[in-house]
């Protein structure tokens, strides 16, 4: 290893800036650390929801209902209900 | 909508406590906004990362193998030469 122009150490035979990297790779361990700690929340919640009598099934697919356009919600149900004929269910 | 015993409104016809499924739902959707920023803010690294020369793709490799167990990783890295000799690669 070596530094660079502006201090920063480098690899010499890669020309890998080894400490700009390891900033990097910090930074989005740390988020990614972060984003799983969200994952078990929203999970406790998804149990929580469970224990007090709800269908966590129906909840994931009302919290995804919730993301969309009414009217897009509104063509699907259509168009599900159709396939649904299709197939004579 | 009427107040049950504790409080909550609950819906007559379906017995649904709306109260307490709105904050559950409350809940969900905030930590999942939460979540979409980190993505956001991951990504952003990443395109940080790329304007600083580095192949995002190798980078992506980087992180997930860290993920792992040396161990592991240096058996699947056999495994993988194993396979592309197989392939005559």
């Amino acid at each position: 290893m070596a530094l660079d122009a502006v201090g920063h150490t480098e690899d010499k035979t890669s020309g890998v800036a080894g400490d700009r990297l390891r900033a990097l790779v910090d930074r989005i361990e740390r988020l990614e650390e972060e984003r799983k700690a969200l994952a078990g929340d929203i999970k406790d919640i998804y149990g929580e929801a469970k224990s007090a009598g709800f269908d966590v099934k129906v909840l994931r697919q009302l919290i995804r209902i919730r993301k969309q356009e009414p009217a897009e919600v509104e063509e699907q149900e259509t168009l599900l209900d159709v396939y649904r004929h299709a197939l004579g269910m």
